[in-house]
């Protein structure tokens, strides 16, 4: 794919901050090829016993990333929905670190936009996690 | 498969109201055949833009419904750890609705767990979401 | 959902036997509810060391399930393809009967179908493998 | 990960020979990071209707290139199974080439292996498909 990014990264991280409150996601890198850097520092309660960071935590980051990956591509337009995720948990996420999640998308069509996202904790080499999501793009954009 | 619960629902339902203090996630049923049904209220914060329930919430509600059904076979060993969670989004929930998930183990190895997920929105009759998991189960319990 | 059939079940049988002459289904049923019932006599050359049916034969069962549950309610339209596909693998068929595939679609949009699927070796109660996928439908039809 | 190969792509080669006559997939290599290229000549019977190239065919390409690529750093242990396989269809295939997977083990735990698979048309830039997969591995070994 050649990639042409059609929003800069100071636009998206304003409009991440503002759609998203909630996920405390901030945007750390939109790369030439395509690829967005998204990253979130775990809370308290995120935490599950033994010390490691709930699922539902990397779930909601790898959505984010796909989300941010396409709007990086197609334009800030809040209607792509995810129709599909799949998520595979490899490692045990540190608790002391953000996790960070690196999106690609695979595949920029008329109508879907599909992409991966692997997940890694802050600075560790090995990944935590790894998912592939589809989002439903609108059709006049 | 003939399931035998080894778990009353109060406990689990005490257990859940613990460990998982940030669901917000209830549980509802728990039914001789195995099934388990659970139930979240949606806060304003976990809307999306255009009223809808944000996909994350429904990740994190399927995840629960899962671990909630194992345990419910394999008695409270809070030590199983989902591999992989797979979910197809149907249709928009409704803002004003509680969340509620019904899960059915297919398959209770010896290792692996796999279940799946049916959500709605609270008396509507049609799914607004389907998600299949594996969770991997300690060997000894 | 209130499926309503636009095809036969003969008709249905025919393109199936026709279209996919390799992979050698059946249509076993079409039900009113809508959902489609699929066999497929396991080969020599489709078993594995141990005396199972290869996972590829379940994927390509599930596939077709699905194909033919969309083509049931959209009518024969040979050009939905498929975006994604998800197995689960629960447990050994046996190598010597047939396997047999239930398919259920959970939702008929207006550019996506998803189903469901639950594969049997015939006769038996407990499902082998668990399926869902989801197709892209052409816009005019 | 540092990947350390066990076996040999001669050997190798010839147990995926023996073992899958019916899949036609040759070992095209067997890199030092520990990923695995195989390829699968289409037959006619293998294409759809304007001239693409099946799904399950993909899907049994990418079964066989994970299991492949466990076996490369297992050992040769014909007993580990697919639980679980993931795929996304992202572009046509061409006809007229052979299909190429190149697999990946994300994880290779002591009961899980999780790996990913991308397919494309030989001699293409854009991939076809993309696919993660799931094997679970005997314990003694």
């Amino acid at each position: 794919m050649t990639p042409s990014l059609t929003v800069n990264q100071q636009a998206l991280a304003a409009f991440l901050a503002t759609e998203f409150p909630q996920t405390r996601c901030t945007l750390e890198a939109l790369d030439e090829d395509g690829s967005v850097v998204v990253a979130h520092a775990v809370s308290e309660s995120e935490l599950r016993p033994g010390g490691t960071v709930s699922g539902p935590v990397m779930m909601a980051l790898a959505d984010v990333a796909l989300y941010v990956a396409i709007l990086a591509r197609i334009g800030i337009v809040p209607l792509a929905v995810t129709t599909n995720l799949s998520i595979n948990f490899l490692r045990k996420p540190r608790a002391d670190r953000r996790v960070v999640a690196r999106c690609r998308l695979m595949k920029l069509g008329k109508t879907l936009a599909v992409g991966e996202v692997w997940i890694y904790s802050e600075g560790e080499e090995e990944p935590v996690a790894h998912a592939t999501g589809t989002y439903a793009l609108p059709r006049e954009r």
